[in-house]
């Protein structure tokens, strides 16, 4: 501690430096076996990721290599910044759906525009990120609850699954069709769908869900090491597209059957582009790109903490949203689309082994590589493998499971979690995450909004105090004792200030009114006007207002009050037992 | 009680009726004296409403007919089915001048459609106050604080001002000119003032402001009864508007010195209308009315509380929500403009000593006689003497010193009030009110975002625990005591979860954890997964999860979770004491 203290003060530019790029204090900890296993998981995230990097390009409208471009510089840039060692930043589902819901109604079917404008879309997303964390106002991110999160995630997916099916029948459905729209689509003309498109998408489904379990349970029961089981089932999105080329390539079903197909990715690195800087509608796009800041932000945040818990790792949430919005800056200025971390990847990649992001820097080095070498390959690939891809991968984060377990706990949270995932179906993305966000605040007023006031008296032979309506308690006459088991806001003040008024407006005979504040922790100005207000028609009505137990804090702001000067220290009692004694004792 | 139990069962259809209409239960309480008291106040209400409502309906940029309809039909209805005994129902200010931020961009230059826009506002306020009584949602109105209701109020009285400018000085602004737009004209074209105008408002606000404390105290001291003084001090407005009638008349002002007069109004009392209902552009005004139903209510619950606990009466609140919803959907019919209680006129009824709704019947009465009779001496009144009652009027509502009050009191809750206060000047009347409750909930959330979280200790030889940063006391090696000091739920999730990890991230050696819950009365959805995932994490790290001084409603519902399941009945605790009992002792 000594020690850490004189290296602060010995050299605070070098410290500031460490705590900015988390990286190089990671590094310190790493030996030659970690530097081997980050090296595996690096690989083995990368082969799951090359595949998933160019459907999810796919999914948010842009060209395939968009995806590539958003796999190799932005993970980099992370990995120096971020505090998570096991986070695997990228392009992901919901964040590419996020973007196409915001660009079909902005670009208008002009590609140039789309394509600007992801990269619009990434730049504002990470200057709200930054801005966020450098202003420290990551509490704002608490506004989504988990109930929500969640029915928003399922949404969704079965959102993506629906737009795939245009992809998976080869059916052609307009651009702005919602979820209802493609489905509408696809019934109606089921009759035209294209037999060979189905066949690859049907067949890729078929090998990736077979790659999940059943192979690695199969080869683990000939014998196969289960770890060695389970990598080999991860390489399956990669088997399956290098499958998909060659048959399509050798059939020719492009030319032959008009399967749709990727067609000519350009080869190479991403390049610095600045000239989404000078394109207009940067305001039109601000409100799309903050939900996505929220979305992506949440999302990795929640897996970057599980995932750093589990081995006894720091998350700092300031520090992440920093990263996660240079990461996204830095996104935009290499042509790519909005990253975030993505929970089935890093899971891969914490599973794999990984025990820095060095990991992830070996990731990068892959994709880069096929983006230089193997780009020319994916020309025959037909579109249907990658939207297998997707609807295989967006599978699991549908969770009806979940939603019967918050209804059952608690019906409102399940409400706004049904409500969510209804609303992202028929309204669209990002109404009906707005629409899941609303509801869990009026539900959180909703539950504040009536809190528990008790009568109580004395159990005889105590100092023990409890509702009169549950126990047999001792009670004075003209002395009332009531117990408030709640903070003092805005949104019960109209409650609170009935419920005491009919207390008092139903006892003859009452002088003395005692409120046991044990429970509240603050008061709003709005509760101390209502307290003010009632305390002065008490007054006019010939009864004295006390107060007991109140905590060190409120009582430190009250002393700015009219209130305490109007009781003095004469009717604020320490405990209920003190005001009982007083009061009971003088009438 | 046991009679009145009969009366209940012989006749429910009487008693459902009586709680209906709160006026026949009223009724039987007054007696001769009463109905006297009940006379004089409706007479001297009357005095202050009759130029109030040509003032405000000019405010609404209404014919000054719309104000005096609106002061006859709702305040009989109101009377019917209102719980408060002397709320003052009719048009108020800061109701009308949101009516006219909502229907000058709606009507866009048309009077006709103004004057049925008016009307259709009226409706769906009656339709949301109703709809919210009737579903019981009256809670949904405590979405707006205290702070923020004082800065509206002060923001849209200085705006009523401002905008008065232009009849006072007789310079023509722009019909849809905002707060600055109007100020910026006036100052402009400050050379054509109309000082025969000006001269006529001047002179009016002066007589008004002297009537109000000057005068009453010159009477007192001649020896004249102070509450006979009172009485004369309210006749000013009335004597004011005559008196300027007879001088504008006589002076033929409007036709020589082109003074703005009111000009013709039609004679004789409201009739039945219905053309609004077939009128579109419902869906458009239906925000506007929202606002209008938020503020109508808000208003007229908090007057009518304060007037009831001073005389130990009851309000229902959710009674009240229907009462004011039939009153505007009547005020809707007969032509009128959206109504409320007002603050004022429901002091001066209440001082002027009303027992009960009898005095708005006679209030409502005199005015009709004036609508009868009078209306054609209206003609040759000069606008500028109700833009200085307007003025007059609204001059009280500014608060200051209720800003400077709340800040000092909270920061939060003075920056809220301050906020909405500029919203309303520079966003105008609508977009100035959102932002202030927008921004109290975003307040409410971060002050509850961060709980107070602390490790405990025992007092030796007490079973009292205590935070070890701030007492001396008992701690065992592997046993960590953590308590939590706030509900639990979506908003303060984050940040409570990091601080528990980063709690146990530091501790070597720990093996058990206990969460001392004394202070959480729910757990939502959120923060159950949370804290089943912390358990989880901790159980892989070797750490036992208990819980101590769970509160019964808590623990009822967390039967139904998982976390209970894991936790099993030895690691729940009644109290710290016993948990501290039983894992101090095992190691």
């Amino acid at each position: 501690m000594a020690a850490n203290d004189a290296t602060r003060q010995a050299n605070p530019w070098l410290l500031r430096c460490r705590r900015a790029l988390p990286l190089c204090a990671d590094l310190r900890t790493l030996d030659r076996h970690g530097l081997i296993q980050d090296l595996l998981a690096g690989t083995i995230t990368a082969i799951l990721l090359i595949p998933q990097a160019l459907a999810y390009a796919l999914l948010a409208g842009l060209p395939p290599e968009v995806g590539l471009y958003a796999s190799i510089v932005p993970p980099l840039v992370y990995a120096l910044l971020g505090t998570s060692r096991t986070l695997a930043v990228g392009p992901v589902a919901v964040a590419a759906v996020m973007v196409a819901a915001a660009l079909t109604p902005y670009a208008g079917g002009d590609p140039d525009k789309y394509l600007t404008g992801a990269m619009i879309l990434s730049a504002l997303t990470g200057a709200i990120l930054l801005a966020l964390g450098l202003l420290r106002l990551g509490w704002l991110t608490a506004f989504i609850s988990h109930p929500v999160l969640s029915g928003f995630t399922t949404g969704a997916a079965i959102f993506i699954i629906g737009t795939q099916l245009a992809a998976l029948s080869g059916i052609a459905v307009a651009r702005d069709a919602d979820f209802f729209g493609v489905l509408a689509t696809v019934a109606r003309q089921i009759s035209h769908i294209n037999s060979i498109t189905t066949g690859f998408g049907f067949a890729a489904m078929a090998l990736l869900l077979f790659a999940r379990q059943p192979l690695v349970r199969l080869l683990t029961a000939r014998g196969v090491n289960p770890q060695t089981a389970a990598i080999l089932g991860r390489t399956a999105p990669l088997v399956v597209v290098v499958a998909a080329i060659l048959a399509a390539a050798l059939l020719d079903v492009h030319g032959r059957s008009g399967v749709a197909v990727v067609g000519a990715v350009p080869v190479g690195l991403p390049e610095l582009r600045l000239d989404f800087l000078a394109q207009p509608g940067w305001l039109v796009l601000l409100p799309s790109a903050a939900l996505i800041a929220l979305i992506a932000y949440v999302e990795s945040i929640s897996v970057a903490k599980a995932l750093a818990f589990r081995r006894r790792e720091r998350i700092d949430p300031d520090q992440e949203l920093r990263a996660l919005g240079v990461t996204n800056i830095v996104a935009a200025c290499a042509g790519a689309m909005p990253v975030a971390g993505g929970f089935a990847r890093s899971m891969v990649n914490f599973d794999a082994g990984a025990r820095t992001q060095v990991a992830a820097i070996i990731t990068a080095c892959w994709v880069a590589l096929a983006a230089l070498l193997f780009t020319g390959l994916l020309t025959d690939l037909p579109k249907a493998v990658l939207a297998a891809i997707i609807v295989v991968a967006v599978w699991q984060l549908i969770d009806f499971a979940g939603l019967r377990h918050t209804w059952r706990y608690d019906r409102g949270d399940g409400a706004a979690q049904g409500a969510t995932l209804i609303g992202v179906l028929v309204f669209g993305i990002e109404l009906g995450l707005l629409i899941g966000v609303g509801l869990a605040l009026v539900l959180f007023l909703y539950r504040t909004s009536r809190p528990h006031i008790a009568v109580v008296g004395r159990i005889a032979g105590t100092e023990h105090f409890r509702n009169i309506h549950r126990h047999v308690v001792e009670t004075w006459p003209g002395l009332l004792l009531v117990r408030v088991d709640e903070n003092l806001y805005f949104a019960n003040v109209p409650k609170v200030e009935s419920e005491l008024q009919n207390l008092v407006v139903d006892r003859e005979g009452l002088h003395d009114l005692v409120l046991i504040f044990s429970g509240v922790a603050y008061i709003d100005a709005s509760a101390l006007e209502m307290l003010e207000n009632f305390e002065l028609g008490l007054a006019t009505a010939g009864v004295r207002l006390h107060l007991a137990e109140v905590k060190g804090p409120v009582l430190d702001r009250l002393r700015n009050s009219e209130l305490l000067t109007r009781l003095g220290a004469e009717r604020m009692h320490l405990s209920t037992e003190q005001a009982v004694a007083a009061l009971a004792a003088t009438r």
